[in-house]
């Protein structure tokens, strides 16, 4: 049963268990550090299909699949999915489950994502509404180019701050709690946070304020400390936003999380020799990275208590040219390794 | 507590109750037979705004304040918002909730977007994981012909089985049950089904598979009979999708809801005197109808026990571009009408 503590957090006390998680990524993603820990690489941007969209759905596709085979699930054994994208109506989602016959919630948060369909799915299972859910997500660069940016085609310079959307699917498939697995321990929903950022080519920027205020919320709730994880796990700030959440942490909640941060948007690419600007991002970046190096050291017991926070940027190509500033949001998952044998 | 019977459905144990609800329009939806059930009226399609996007925002924002103030609360009360919208990215809900201050759950179901919001909102009370919860979404004709079909400005000709977005937003606040109230006392998540439709101007027909599925799964799962119900509404279906929907259950499922079903499409607006085409659409459109007329209806006791089924065709302009078939989604809602004193 979830037990509201504080002012937002919600403790799940049956510890809901990530019993199969996946991710798969593309070519860059391949050429990156975490190449020998995803799940599957689609050597092909295009993945064989007829469109960048097309692709996301078969990758979006291929994750959960590979979630739900690793848990030793069928997907009539699922009671919901909890799934949605960057793409205009969430088509990578929709398109990528439609064939699969399970009970589909869609979700919009940009690339808060991973967290926010990890939440609820969490959410459904601890309460009892739900015995299985999968939660997941996608991106695509070059889908995300063009509904964002610019054609590629164009061949337009991108600017040092601007990130790089991640061509990666991730999913987790939740189960009532077993040992020796990764488990969903609380969450914390978060809210909008908007300090008036326009520049569409700075997501960083504009989304650090909402993991500042998540991180902070979420320590507050639980009376914890920075130190008593072994990972807080931003996803996807990349250089600028990172640097920037560490310095608004310390200066605004007088928390120093420098010890411990580190953030999807840089651990999946090689920052130094990959030409990917200020680092990953996209709902694929850190559900991927979550759904391979994260869980798997959970697994093993490499990492034991992890405050992933992944951070949205609520924006839509005409709210930007329409002048509008970048509304953003971030929402943590606590994920344990629970118990070790 | 949520309760799971039959294959997917979730009776909420506890009752949760609708203890605020409003809905307001713009000029087409004043001049239809609820315009004196609306809470507010605009008559300026743009809202006094610089944009029917932003008009949208501010229409979404003006249904959730309304429906807050008529249940007694703060936004400070409310421990989650579930909203989401047709725009790109969400952009009519973000925009108009972001000052609130409110954790925010987005959520993407297209026009089914009222009965998946009023769902994880209740479902979320039930289980304890909220104490009050607000459940919204918004539409607006101008913002939505101009993204998905054509700008206002080429005088398009509209086919007469397309139908014409409300300009409309509702909102319910959710919260532990009270007497004399309307209460959600069951929810279905639905599935995906695309029976291969391709005309984005008959989205009717390509959702009432959808429907026909739920309701009947619902009926199935609950053990309950058409003539149980003082009304099924779906919503929205309009003109040709409402004949289709009665014929697939007849024929798929051996059920005739005719005796005790109705669309909010064809509520909204005066079918014969106003040039709506096959009748009412958009996210607005049933959240306006069921968070007005429906809601009064049940807290007066002129309805007991309403089957809420709102359809989402989960559609882009970009799928359609690619030659893509509608996949199409319902969820339902178990809407009775409380305790009578």
């Amino acid at each position: 049963m979830p037990e509201r503590i504080g002012k937002n957090t919600l403790l799940l006390t049956s510890n809901p268990s990530v019993i199969g998680f996946a991710g798969v990524g593309g070519i860059t993603e391949g050429e990156g550090p975490l190449s020998e820990e995803f799940d599957y690489l689609f050597d092909d941007d295009e993945a064989g299909q007829s469109s960048f969209e097309k692709a996301e759905s078969l990758i979006h596709k291929e994750a959960v699949e590979r979630a739900l085979s690793k848990a030793g699930k069928s997907k009539s054994d699922v009671d919901y999915i909890f799934a949605g994208d960057l793409l205009n109506q969430c088509t990578g989602s929709t398109f990528g489950i439609r064939n699969m016959n399970i009970p589909y919630v869609g979700v919009y948060g940009a690339c808060s994502t991973m967290a926010l369909t990890l939440s609820l799915a969490s959410i459904f299972v601890d309460s009892g509404a739900a015995n299985c859910a999968v939660a997941s997500t996608s991106s695509h660069f070059c889908s995300a180019e063009r509904q964002f940016r610019l054609p590629l085609e164009y061949g337009g310079q991108r600017t040092p701050t601007a990130q790089h959307t991640a061509t990666a699917a991730g999913a987790s498939v939740i189960s009532s709690h077993v040992k020796n697995t990764p488990c969903v321990s609380a969450v914390l929903i978060g809210k909008i946070r908007d300090l008036g950022i326009k520049d569409a080519n700075n997501m960083g920027a504009a989304m650090a304020p909402a993991a500042a205020q998540t991180i902070s919320d979420f320590l507050s709730d639980t009376n914890t400390k920075p130190e008593d994880y072994d990972l807080i796990l931003t996803g996807d700030l990349g250089k600028v936003g990172s640097a920037l959440l560490k310095e608004l942490t310390e200066k605004d909640f007088g928390v120093d999380i420098s010890s411990v941060h580190n953030d999807c948007g840089l651990l999946i690419y090689d920052m130094e020799n990959q030409d990917v600007h200020a680092g990953g991002s996209g709902c694929g970046c850190s559900a991927s990275v979550v759904n391979t190096h994260v869980m798997n050291n959970l697994k093993n017991g490499k990492l034991g208590k992890v405050l992933f926070v992944a951070t949205g940027a609520l924006l839509s190509a005409t709210s930007t040219l329409q002048g509008e500033t970048i509304p953003s949001i971030a929402h943590a998952v606590l994920l344990t390794g629970g118990e070790r044998e």
